[in-house]
């Protein structure tokens, strides 16, 4: 048995580029050396969409064939959804009774979304207790390890102390301290040059289509001191530039010598990078065919979920047992109790 | 099908006499007209008890216990454990997400019960989301009717809030708001004239043996007036006297008559009081022989809480459905979806 990594995907819009490179190709290279659950995020995702819930469920589905696109390989590892493990919802109440208000309200990214997220009213209960579902969703798998980004490093460390808290009121030792495995991720900008995001509307979505991807492409943001055709390049101001670096890490040097040079224009630079991106993003056009009908069902998928459910439930089931009988719960329905 | 109820007890110690006039009266006589869901409310119990919670389970066949006596029918009334019902977790998850924290923070119980409960930290993330997890509970059952206490009026109001608000961001008519039954319980008072509450050590429980029933009652505080036995009493100022109010509503005044004269002095009132309250109790202790065994062993109440379980996740499983999906999240295992 190799150890236990847990990550989540919030089932908010159509996943693009920036998911490819800043988490799923590290997802299925994680597969090799971990045990891997691969969360659908959809009570998260509520948080933010409650306003607006009716897409959450379809964008459950596309976010899967996504996965299953990128290589996520759903026999290896356990692809699931957040809601269907109700023990998600039972091990955060409990969290939640023995979590310190103050340990929450100082968690730095807090404050900070409910200042920058526009447009929607995070200021709920449910927000501002998010760290601990978090929580809840890796000390559920007793999960070793969890892939993070920088920004979320704060959110493992309140995991961590959770744990230490809940070790110390119940004198038993239920859960590992996660680890963060930092993800080096090379940050792909937005079409326009800012950070890539939903919001901006400046991303490029896995199931785009060939014509769509040209286009998007086709009004990219170049050097700006690059007016002439003829005009010596910078490709590392470049965007076109930055994104053949990311996807073509060992070869792109030939591309950024020829834009030094002025022997590749960026109308070229563009066309080309169009028909790469177009050639990237096929396995999720296939899978897409593959797995969606016309009429929006998504039967396979789901059946997968469900399967992945039931894998998620064995583990997450005897985790909650042991909580429950630490804190004097009677485990539920006597599984293993 | 009569209108349903949902009322509950948290299992943080013995029920006393308090109980049996605030409450369990109460209940016994609404199964005349309710069909009446009881619960253990166990996580509302851990939200005081999470640093010492070895006795919770304990304390929650106890009381089960104590209910039976009282004349609870597990047969009529629905009569179940709260941590059972993975659905109260669940929906407290999905009202979380949907309460503006303001709505918690300015529930008036809340800033009181922080200030004047001693010995228990319950400045925790889950204490400040209590009022939800009891709308959840109330709300999953679709109760038309709460029995509650005039200091509970608020957590009901934010119910009805919270339904609304539900309504309105679904546009789904998913719950009724339910009413209160506001209960005109007389106050019993402690066996030393303060308010009755274990934390004070001035409770008789219902469990009580007849000889510690004597001792509590030969320490009751009487008439400071009245010194010698033949100095006159004034019984509306003795809690003997108050006691025999509460117990005979019809008959209390001959023997308040008595006191006024003289004619019967403390010593004899208590001895009697003492006796009627063995009498009155009797049936807790009979209850207590027939279900808890020396091992300390409660298979029977165990099984009576499953199969209240059940009936109440017939129901609980139903309305999470509902919520679930107008929520745009898929209801667990398709049961009902």
């Amino acid at each position: 048995m190799h150890p236990r990594v847990l990550s989540g995907m919030r089932p908010t819009g159509p996943l693009h580029l920036g998911h490819l490179v800043g988490a799923l190709d590290n997802w299925r290279t994680l597969q090799q050396e971990y045990d891997c659950f691969f969360m659908v995020a959809d009570y998260h995702a509520l948080m933010s969409e409650y306003e607006h819930p009716e897409r959450i469920r379809v964008w459950s589905y596309e976010t899967v064939i996504d996965w299953l696109a990128a290589g996520v390989d759903p026999k290896r590892s356990v692809v699931f959804r957040q809601s269907d493990v109700s023990e998600h919802a039972e091990l955060f109440a409990i969290l939640s009774i023995v979590t310190p208000l103050g340990w929450v309200e100082r968690v730095p990214t807090y404050k900070e979304q409910l200042r920058e997220i526009q447009g929607r009213d995070l200021a709920t209960y449910g927000f501002l207790g998010y760290p601990i579902l978090q929580a809840a969703d890796i000390l559920l798998y007793r999960a070793a390890a969890v892939p993070v980004g920088e920004d979320q490093l704060p959110h493992l460390e309140l995991t961590r102390e959770i744990v230490r808290r809940v070790h110390f009121l119940t004198k038993a030792e239920l859960f590992p301290e996660p680890k963060s495995l930092l993800t080096q991720a090379p940050k792909l900008l937005g079409t326009d040059g800012r950070k890539m995001s939903k919001s901006y509307g400046n991303t490029i979505a896995l199931s785009e289509s060939p014509d769509s991807i040209r286009a998007l492409v086709q009004k990219m943001f170049t050097d700006p001191l690059r007016i002439k055709r003829t005009d010596f390049g910078h490709p590392e101001t470049c965007n076109v530039c930055n994104y053949w670096k990311l996807f073509l890490p060992n070869q792109y040097e030939k591309i950024w010598e020829e834009c030094r040079s002025a022997s590749r224009g960026c109308v070229q630079n563009k066309q080309e990078l169009a028909e790469h991106v177009i050639q990237l993003t096929e396995p999720f056009r296939e899978a897409r065919k593959k797995f969606a009908t016309e009429s929006g069902e998504y039967s396979q998928i789901e059946k997968l979920l469900q399967e992945g459910a039931q894998r998620a439930r064995d583990v997450a089931c005897a985790t909650l047992a042991d909580v429950k009988r630490a804190f004097g719960l009677k485990p539920a329905h006597g599984k293993t109790g």
